[in-house]
């Protein structure tokens, strides 16, 4: 029996392989390049058109109504954080792929049935991994981005994203050919409601709000032996205070926030140094926006007063205050149609990680669908969902498109 | 009026320039290799015989008793932090280079005073800065760490020491054709204890314990949003309690213990990635090992339990217990009667900080002297210490090196 879908993400793992089931393929690097040469491939082997554009999204369109402007996306990412597991958007860009051409074919065998034109995305750095902030190609797509900062966003090693788009031939010039009128993005989940509920599918209607901070925290230099401790100011220090309050609050809070910091670069960075100068990223996301915003407040003020202690300097460098997001309604009810016409049980749902889908619903309807992942990992190389599992994803996919495409309006 | 300290350390300065007024100078970079270089030319200028060894110390030998195998030594190093001053190191450096070349003049006039030869040393990667451990050269040339361990120590991009020294040609074959009988270091102090007591001259009578201690914190990667609190296995955080374990415990302990924790490498250092490792350095100094073990011991304790309730596990990466080293008291005792008859306020005092000569004094009789620092900043850019109390060091150092040389035995 063939296993189309097993077999790309077979093939795609390859590229960033990290060598313990997952894979290290950070945007725009040369294994995010290599699968993005090899989904070109497949975009044009399916006679579909391929388009990339200024930020690097690539496009595979399916002509199904030529005389629409209209068209229904489907998508998700190819570049993973650096622990990333195998499934985690790649799933959703090769299910996307499956589903694309499952219904070219039907469209050819039904002449007339589809009303618009059905295209698959992969959107550029989704994950933020290496350019902060994450979700960068799809909200550039969405107009909530301009170009021109995202390709100013620059790695840790001082390279932008536009000349790193360049070096791997992925700054394109092009531009979808038509009208976007709904985006529906399948993706495994990345904590465990899915698998302790024994449900297939999630739809999920509303996203978590997330505050977002990068703290720098200014000290002064010093000699870690003879400086008396009286005279050290010691960012590094700070940090570490301002890291043990952040779970403090949220502790303290005790309203079910997800709180982390997990980003720090420390200058100079030598054992015999007294840090004068750390970067530290935090995030705190509640399912309220109200709630993370105030925790941030509480977290910073803690933080603010502790540096101060120490005589260090706290300066915000970002704070990126994400609400919560509303998914489309009628797309979710239809996904949760579909599925139940499957015979699958599927879940109403709240994702609490990032998602293209909320970057999109910006500008259109987007809808998402979610499948379980065993134990809930994520960023994790054991990443695993069941190909049975996989593909009740991938069928739900296939008709929630179909229906789309075919609809009235 | 001719200035050639000054003028000498004008110029060093100028290689590895933080652009702050002080200096980048990391052990075997080109801005190394552009000190050294200008070293050995100053060195050969003043008819001394140019040696570097197998590790990239470098000599600069005065034959002032051809019939004696003796060679006193005297030095520091030219390597520096990344956030170093223009003293550190270089000043015990050029005010030898200034010493030997005034008393090669004055044996010239004085035939037969000189008993024993006198030369200059510039030792590599005192700092360990770039490489871990620090007391690189010293450390081999007094016979307590291998040249082939020296030589296999890896920087943080995995370059080692014997490749970065072969890199800017200090990867020497020579070896300094004398029997080293004495060690004088002439160095800026680290601390304020002389500015305070308003001395002109530190003479070091023993250097404090330290225990240096790196850890890695192992934990597992999972997403920062949607993985419930409870199932994180956050590395960071265990770091960051210990980082604030550290502090707690020597302020309960209130022995006036020096502690700090300066460096620390985060994987995979993504904000939406839990860290799942973490490596940390930390160091426990005190002017009795004893109580520098056992706070150690102390801290080890408390860092792994708090690691442990995040289900992070805590290995040993490194563990140096470095004793308490007494300098050799003859020397000692020359040096501050010079200081005496050249009318200097001269105070005998501990060192915080590790220098060659404690390493030195493993092998052979060592003496540091020291020079008082601007509100004891170091590894600063405003380090900072007046040109007649750099005078002052060098004429006590000139003198006392006199007296060596020429002592009956």
């Amino acid at each position: 029996m063939p296993r189309p879908l097993h077999d790309l993400i077979t093939a795609f793992a390859a590229f960033g392989d990290s060598g313990e089931g997952g894979v290290a393929r950070l945007a725009a690097s040369s294994a995010d390049r290599a699968a993005r040469d090899r989904l070109a491939q497949e975009i044009r082997q399916r006679g579909l058109s391929l388009t990339v554009d200024p930020i690097g999204n690539m496009f595979g369109a399916a002509v199904l109504a030529p005389a629409s402007r209209e068209v229904v996306l489907v998508g998700s990412h190819l570049d993973s954080q650096p622990t990333g597991g195998r499934y985690d958007g790649a799933y959703g860009v090769l299910a996307g792929l499956l589903a694309v051409e499952a219904i070219a074919a039907r469209s050819l065998a039904e002449p007339g049935a589809a009303r618009r034109n059905l295209a698959l995305a992969n959107w550029t750095n989704e994950e933020g991994a290496r350019f902060q902030p994450s979700l960068t190609g799809s909200a550039v797509y969405a107009g909530s981005l301009p170009l021109e900062a995202a390709r100013a966003l620059r790695d840790a090693d001082g390279v932008s994203l536009g000349e790193a788009l360049a070096a791997i031939g992925y700054r394109g010039e092009g531009e979808l050919p038509f009208d976007p009128v709904r985006y529906v993005e399948l993706h495994v989940e990345q904590g465990p409601v899915l698998e302790q509920a024994s449900a297939d599918i999630g739809i999920v209607a509303a996203a978590w709000a997330a505050r977002k901070l990068s703290l720098v925290f200014e000290g002064a230099p010093s000699h870690t032996g003879p400086t008396p401790m009286a005279r050290r100011r010691d960012a590094l220090r700070a940090a570490a205070r301002a890291i043990d309050a952040l779970y403090a609050e949220a502790e303290a809070a005790a309203v079910g926030a997800h709180v982390s910091a997990a980003r720090l670069t420390v200058f100079p960075n030598s054992p015999n140094v007294v840090a004068s100068r750390v970067q530290a990223w935090f995030e705190l996301r509640h399912e309220e926006a109200a709630v993370a915003m105030a925790l941030g407040a509480r977290f910073l003020t803690q933080a603010v007063a502790a540096a101060r202690e120490l005589g260090v300097e706290v300066t915000i460098a970002a704070d990126e205050c994400r609400d919560t997001v509303a998914l489309d309604m009628p797309g979710a009810a239809l996904a949760h149609a579909v599925a139940g016409d499957l015979g699958l049980r599927a879940l109403t749902m709240k994702t609490v990680a990032g998602h293209d889908a909320l970057a999109l619903q910006k500008r259109l309807p987007a809808s998402l669908i979610f499948v379980p992942s065993r134990g809930g990992l994520s960023h994790n190389p054991n990443e695993f969902t069941d190909e049975p599992a996989l593909d009740k994803g991938l069928s739900v996919l296939t008709e929630t498109l179909w229906r789309m495409v075919t609809a009235p309006a």
